[in-house]
């Protein structure tokens, strides 16, 4: 390597997705490194529409590891970023200690410069720690040389954000070794095994900030007794059957496994003391809007799960997408006329019959969903090749513009 | 008994109370005999706020059996009603059989006339069936002159009927008898028992009719696993912890264990298949009130419960109610200027500091509740002695005002 690239920061960029649990993951059995109560099973939405991107510079020169997040220089001390810094390094020092040729060397003892950000609002209340943790340890990764597993790291992050290391269906299983050693994220299926499976993601107009969902699940998992007994006794026959029906392509299966788990989750919330509330008003609509359009044409063609906090995504089939979409724009009056009320996927005109309308048999409850993301399941992390992407300058620092 | 006598009906006039549970009864294992999957506790409210008063008369002129409830006459075949007046006309004959002078063989084969009303009205949202049941059988009882044990008559009207059958603090004993024999009220303590204990009805401005409690329960049963866990694995130790608070006055304990109660059926409907909502945004903010609340003053003062319905209803201590009570106001400023705010036991004056607002921090919710009523538990089933008072003319049939 000439002398005058060595002064020069080694740059590399890269994208991570969300994924939305359908098993949720709530409660953990170890705080610091985040060792959870049960395994947990996603589907990671498509980078087109939802992601972070990470550029992580390495250079000599640089006096200390610095860290800006959507334009805005962070404490890099958080205990978690330090977890995934740690942590990566070790495995770095430990797989050059190997004879692993791939193990940048000299970078091991150099400073980062981390630049992260994403292509959704923040405001729209989308869980974005786990595509942003998955997306730093992938890039922390690649810029130190270092492969294989590392789920177990981007766990350290942000629990889910192991699963956003996968495409497809991805499962998270808990393991139970006290080091957290077997408690990593597995590919269930990729995301080409689904190609009909849609997602929406309705992003609802909150009116207050929900409990964080850190300081929620240690509520939970002192207060609930309900909690602990789903942990125990009822997600390990649901890993099983959400697992079966995903490799089937059982969508009805999938659905109401989907919606019961939800629900399960936020009644765990709920028997929390003080209870936690993340379903709202509008939530409550959505969730007999779904059962509504289900029981209208007797079979299950749409599912919904809920986060922490008031949003829903909703899962359907490719040909069930155009009529949905508009009965939840029907039901759901945009504030303007609508044309920036969907995004993401174009989604096909559709007419909305008289007896559907009855059918449903709902208020229409105005501006209560600020718009809809249309997507699909997608691949996980991916470094991105084109150095005009970069979100640091050669200079490894964040370009002016941020 | 003279001759003129017997076309004269034989009317008997009674009153019994509302009941509410602080350990929630949701779900029967049989649904003829409403027999529960676990058992439940409940606290008697005083009649003068809250109570059923039924007149029944037999006589051996009337054609058939006949019910008018609210000034409305109702369908008698309802199977409910069938089953208390079979029951009461069983065990009469029994004890007529026994020898029991006290029985009146005559009206044994008389059909009876039955007519109630409540003092609150029906769109407040309370749960009238409990007063409504419990009070007619034990005026069917008095009018054939049947004595003893009642609470298994009246739980095959309504199942928390048979809790209304004492006052003060009442537990239901589930019992595990196949035909239901031993699934009786039993008194905890006598109403007298804690005299500074206040309750509070949070009487909210509901949107919609919520689901029926016979048929959310039963959905419940069918598809929430946690509910099956509550009843097995929770309530027993409930019951046995709120007893104990009971009769120690412990009101911290008795208060955190109502709202953990509360909140775990409410836990229950949501992980039901599909979910049941009876908690509204009103009732959320009524709930966030109340812990803040105790959290401003570092002390358990006061507690919420709700049942399949958006009311609260609020216990507290004497001394705390006028604060109370007038925070409620503050944060749920009525539309008329508040005269009517306040009906049953008087409250006193108090001022809230603007400390006690702020350390709330709730955005007042204009409307959100229509009036407080104002009582504390009381006793069980009344014979109303003055004749004056019956519902039905002594020709047995409604005055002609209702």
């Amino acid at each position: 390597m000439p002398e005058d690239r060595t002064e020069q920061p080694h740059i590399v960029t890269c994208t991570a997705p969300v994924n939305i649990a359908v098993i949720k993951y709530w409660g953990k059995r170890n705080e610091d490194l985040i060792l959870p109560i049960n395994s947990s099973l996603s589907v990671t939405l498509h980078q087109d529409q939802l992601k972070t991107t990470t550029t992580v510079a390495t250079s000599r020169s640089f006096q200390e590891d610095r860290i800006w997040l959507n334009g805005k220089e962070e404490d890099i001390t958080h205990p978690r970023l330090q977890s995934c810094l740690r942590e990566i390094r070790r495995l770095a020092r430990k797989r050059r200690n190997d004879g692993d040729s791939g193990v940048d060397s000299a970078s091991l003892s150099h400073k980062v410069h981390i630049c992260s950000v994403n292509n959704f609002p923040t405001a729209a209340g989308l869980a974005s720690s786990a595509a942003g943790f998955a997306c730093l340890v992938y890039s922390l990764a690649r810029v130190f040389g270092v492969e294989g597993e590392l789920s177990g790291i981007a766990r350290q992050g942000s629990g889910s954000a192991c699963r956003s290391m996968y495409g497809g269906f991805v499962q998270w299983i808990m393991g139970n070794k006290e080091d957290g050693k077997d408690s990593l994220a597995q590919q269930v299926e990729p995301e080409t095994h689904w190609p009909e499976l849609r997602i929406l993601v309705l992003v609802a107009s909150a009116e207050r900030k929900p409990v964080g969902s850190t300081s929620g699940m240690q509520t939970s998992v002192k207060t609930s007794c309900l909690l602990k007994h789903r942990a125990e006794s009822v997600v390990p026959g649901r890993m099983v059957e959400m697992t079966e029906a995903i490799r089937k392509k059982d969508f009805a299966a999938f659905a109401e496994l989907t919606m019961k788990d939800s629900n399960q989750f936020h009644a765990t919330c709920l028997d929390t003391c003080p209870p936690i509330f993340y379903l709202n008003h509008v939530s409550q609509q959505i969730i007999s809007l779904v059962h509504r359009y289900n029981k209208h044409y007797g079979e299950t063609r749409v599912a919904y799960t809920f986060d922490a906090g008031p949003n829903a995504v909703i899962f359907t089939l490719q040909q069930h997408v155009p009529e949905f979409v508009h009965m939840v724009q029907y039901f759901f009056p945009p504030e303007t006329n609508g044309a920036d009320f969907i995004k993401g996927l174009p989604v096909n005109c559709a007419s909305l019959s008289e007896e559907l309308k009855q059918g449903i048999g709902l208020e229409p409850m105005p501006k209560g969903i600020n718009y809809i993301i249309s997507t699909k399941a997608g691949p996980g992390p991916r470094v991105v090749e084109d150095p005009t992407q970069h979100l640091l300058l050669s200079d490894g620092f964040p370009k002016k513009t941020m």
